[in-house]
């Protein structure tokens, strides 16, 4: 019998107590899951970064930390956390984030907002949008959700460019990598999306010299994090017709002020951080099907370098 | 040297000459392409429905009509008409199609419309949409076009099920054939796509009693013919919350008249024909290699079958 702290907000144990209890026990670990365990006893933590765990020191003989976000940015740098720390890679994720990054790229691509926002009885000409086979498409980032996203837009025809960190080789993306591949990444892209994990490296790595390399009137869309982007820079493009559109569903903010410019823009589309939802249901499985490796001593699946920060 | 008349409005011609010619030159056919022959001369009939040939009689040793449309739907009931008729299937058009089709799904499915419109300054607690896979899509007509739109969102995670006038058996598409198919097809659907092509037997086909099976909130989208729904009882299903939307792209008249009740309906959006278009570059080829084969003694591809319609 292992322990297993669960410490997240009170409203992701209502969703998570009953379908992690299960697949525990589908995965053959004999756990006593619970909120309210002795840190010296504790195996394993299933942890969210707004949960009440902070301080990871008394969690002396804690195996691994499983994360219930995608995202570990706001705890890698935690100068207590010793132990291994697992990202939540979850399909159901994946299938979200595909769904709502095809969904606004087509959107763009085939001017949907004009056809939504003007229903005023004119039977407009219309200048059909090129085939998508002519239309670049490039994602920063190539993990699992960029490299799954990579692959529904290949499948539909665009032309698919994924530039990441290190060197990486994915069919039916042109993958770059590197200073120099990031600049032929972004040349000529219509399209952009991010999906790069959030690191000091890759804050504001869409700055105003970078966008200025995109094709003239190009989309940007955001689902990774906020800080990706540079927001005076994006506002700055946006007002000079460089970009065309951009949708974030990330800010540095969230949720994002009233206030914040980015409501007002005609140009702009602000969506509340909605891309992809971890589902309980599915996110269990992950979790409960990596304990068990670690109890059959096997190696942690999704472990974070963390060095790189993801 | 055989003579190829092109009957189409004059714009058409602007942009088909170039392409046309090259193409026939690429296919091996030496032909004199021309809007001017004497009807006694010609060989073949590169055709629109609103071109200048209206009465086929005079064409009397013309061994094929090569529709410049892929709906045949305007000249196939043409009594004049004995020569054999070519519909055009493009994979462009094909492409064009499957593009819109899935944006528009993917809208209707995530939600769009609410954040594009509601850019207020609220960050709101948002409804997850069900994943692709439990949102069940149907499908009606799964020819060219249908079959591909299918493919595209069997890929993206949607169950899909094509239903058509006789049996087919396409993978991944759960296929369903005949009246009792029909009721089978649109049972609980939750997207309804329609492609059917426009004869006596699918006008109306879509009328209030089948929009009753539907699941409740359920999406229309026809880029397929107008006729094809029933126009009063999807006003009336919209009004009713049986339908959440519909998004069309063809109407019974075209252009939609300014004062039509469909441009006011809050729940329903009009796009002008535009789904799909036939790019000449493309559709020049497809021509030009029908009418090779047909001087090769081969048969022709795409022929209509007029007992039929299509």
């Amino acid at each position: 019998m292992i322990n297993i702290l669960f410490s997240a907000k009170s409203e992701r144990w209502d969703e998570y107590e009953s379908p992690l209890t299960n697949a525990l026990a589908q995965a053959g670990v004999q756990a006593n899951l619970s909120r309210d365990h002795d840190p010296v006893d504790v195996d394993y933590i299933v942890f969210a970064p707004n949960g009440p765990v902070t301080d990871f020191t008394p969690y002396t003989k804690t195996k691994a930390i499983m994360s219930l976000w995608a995202g570990v940015e706001t705890v890698v740098d935690n100068a207590t956390l010793t132990q291994p720390l697992c990202r939540l890679v979850d399909d159901s994720l994946t299938n979200g984030m595909v769904e709502w990054v095809v969904g606004h790229t087509l959107r763009h691509h085939l001017g949907i907002d004009e056809h939504i926002t003007k229903q005023d009885g004119v039977w407009r000409d219309f200048v059909y949008p090129p085939v998508a086979a002519h239309r670049p498409v490039t994602i920063l980032g190539v993990g699992a959700l960029g490299a799954a996203c990579g692959q529904a837009l290949h499948q539909l025809g665009f032309p698919v460019t994924g530039w990441s960190r290190s060197a990486k080789d994915i069919p039916n993306i042109t993958c770059l990598h590197g200073d120099d591949g990031l600049r032929a990444a972004l040349t000529g892209a219509e399209v952009v999306i991010l999906l790069l994990p959030q690191t000091p490296e890759t804050e504001n790595i869409l700055n105003a010299e970078r966008m200025a390399l995109l094709a003239k009137g190009a989309f940007i869309i955001n689902p990774g994090r906020g800080p990706l982007i540079d927001d005076d820079a994006l506002l700055a493009a946006l007002d000079s017709g460089q970009i065309a559109h951009a949708t974030l569903d990330v800010f540095r903010t969230e949720p994002l002020p009233a206030a914040h410019p980015f409501w007002a823009h005609p140009k702009l589309t602000v969506t509340p951080h909605i891309a992809s939802s971890t589902r309980p249901e599915t996110a269990s499985h992950v979790i409960a099907e990596n304990i068990a490796r670690g109890e059959a001593g096997q190696p942690f699946r999704y472990l974070v370098d963390r060095r790189r920060g993801y």
